[in-house]
């Protein structure tokens, strides 16, 4: 069934002090796991590397409790079935949910739940990570349901050229707004406004970012989609309008910390122009999957919406990726490939 | 029409640091205003003292602009009707609307509107500057429109003993929440528990408020409402549950200074427990008000709701009461007695 009926797995092996090292991981080869009834076994095809992962190995529990010492490392991805004792599944399957950083993981009634690609929904794996994984229903739930750019209004997204930015400033487009977006190179702004048809861009680590800031968003911003946090959240705050929305997706410039940055000193913003400000992860939000999904496929169909991605070759390579992520060294989704192009059903 | 003929009128001098003192204000003795078609003289009876006041007077235009030097200082009072050129007030009628600091205020067409308060809601002035005055209907619609606390959550409020708070946590207890709040002394901490019913206090003044908010808030907090801002709401902030809710109403710790304070480092736990946060004005809402005193009016009839207030007797003393508010020197809803009770219509 495997090629050397290994499952080789990535383990915690210590919570890392800031980012990630050689320390962090190990690898450990183990025999492809047996599946017992109702169960199917699922090989990864890729890993969508996520500012969560990182937030996961920390000593301070998220939404989920942190990934144990010893663990395998939790992950989102997308796999195939390979053997199955269940109707649920059939072999030939593609399936998502949490792999994890390993090439082989159980999914069934006792397992990992894990969610059945339809037949229908003809789209690469790669696809189903990005646009159609965590980061595409993010973007799309953030903008849609909290966010709610109109027409002529100035909708600013942080780490722009991200997997959730890219797609979340695609979708503001869509509905008329101007969209601003931050990135961390001045390549990555060009392709923000040049191929993803941003309004403006702002250089994080330009020295005249906030004249940067001001010159893109003249008339204020109405709509923050925060993946980032840090000076630049500060400065925007100090930028919203009356009724301005905050969709409070991520604060990754502070997960590499141990301790707690310090807070926005243009907090009394939200009070002043009564802004609406709404934490969310998608995990909550699951049962809108479908109708997202959808809406995401036809303006993908339509040209309206790019489904960019960054793939990265071989499981061992994952815990690179996350710092890579870190670093910013992606455009769009930052993925992970396992294992080849999926066997034939 | 008046006992001197003169219209008393305090204006702004200067801009203060930090708190109000004797030059911030000046007295001056004018003539009554004439009234013109479509006008109404109103007499100021009751003001109301706002931390807003405060805010108005800074260098930082708020919701509304910074008031002028040598302008009346603006403030929201009750008054009666003296004299009338229009059919929307009769002389006797109780009004409310900014007054403003001083004796006589032209209401009408082509002057500062005001609201006609229906004969048939026959309660004392004081409650129309209180209960049915900007706190109660701030509280209102804070704790009914955002908070919406269910039975059995845990409700926070700060500056509970004030004219917000102490509404808002007696409304929360009237849907069954356990309600918490913090006030500045021991004696208003024992208020809130033995007066109002609330099931815990906070004396934000006591080296040890971090063990009485935990002690208090077993099961943390699931409705901040924040009056405050500084280092309590950053440790209450942190003590939010899973989709709790942050009713944005006041910062009034900053009020005073001139450069905003560092914002709170708990902020990524908005991320982490999914919170809503809203701020708010209640100049947004004024359509509610109506919906609003009919509710309160009704809870107040059945003996659900308390109306605090503590009054400073004398137009003069207005500024003084100001620095009262920041200082907690009041218990309920401060106001200032400018003219003695209605004259019989």
């Amino acid at each position: 069934m495997t090629s050397n009926g290994t499952n080789r797995t990535l383990r915690l092996r210590q919570r890392p002090e800031g980012r990630i090292d050689d320390s962090t991981f190990e690898l450990v080869e183990e025999p492809v796991p047996e599946i017992g009834p109702g169960e199917a076994l699922v090989r990864t095809l890729y890993l969508s590397i996520d500012p969560t992962n990182r937030a996961w190995i920390g000593e301070t529990p998220t939404y989920l409790p942190p990934v144990g010492i010893g663990e395998v490392m939790r992950a989102g991805g997308v796999g195939q079935v390979m053997a199955s004792n269940t109707d649920k599944f059939a072999v030939g399957d593609l399936v998502s949910g949490l792999t994890g950083w390993q090439d082989y993981v159980v999914a069934g009634d006792s397992g990992i739940p894990f969610t059945r690609v339809p037949k229908e929904l003809n789209v690469p794996p790669e696809m189903l990570v990005g646009l159609l994984g965590i980061s595409g229903l993010t973007a799309w739930y953030g903008v849609e349901r909290i966010g709610k750019p109109q027409e002529g209004e100035t909708f600013f997204v942080s780490a722009a050229a991200g997997s959730v930015g890219s797609i979340a400033g695609q979708i503001a487009k869509i509905h008329g707004a101007r969209v601003v977006g931050s990135a961390g190179t001045k390549e990555k702004c060009d392709w923000l406004i040049e191929e993803l048809g941003f309004d403006g861009a702002v250089n994080r680590k330009d020295d005249h970012w906030r004249k940067q800031l001001k010159q893109a968003c003249p008339d204020g911003i109405d709509v923050d989609f925060e993946n980032v946090g840090g000076e630049m959240m500060e400065a925007v705050f100090a930028m919203l309008n009356v009724h301005a929305r905050v969709v409070l997706c991520g604060l990754i410039s502070s997960y590499n910390d141990n301790e707690p940055p310090p807070g926005p000193r243009s907090f009394g913003n939200l009070l002043v122009n009564r802004v609406h400000l709404q934490g969310f992860i998608i995990l909550d939000f699951l049962p809108h999957s479908q109708e997202a999904a959808a809406q995401l496929v036809q303006w993908a169909m339509e040209g309206k919406l790019k489904d960019e991605h960054t793939v990265v070759e071989g499981l061992e390579k994952a815990p690179d990726a996350v710092n890579m992520l870190f670093d910013g060294d992606n455009k769009g989704k930052l993925m992970v490939r396992v294992a080849d192009v999926p066997v034939a059903a």
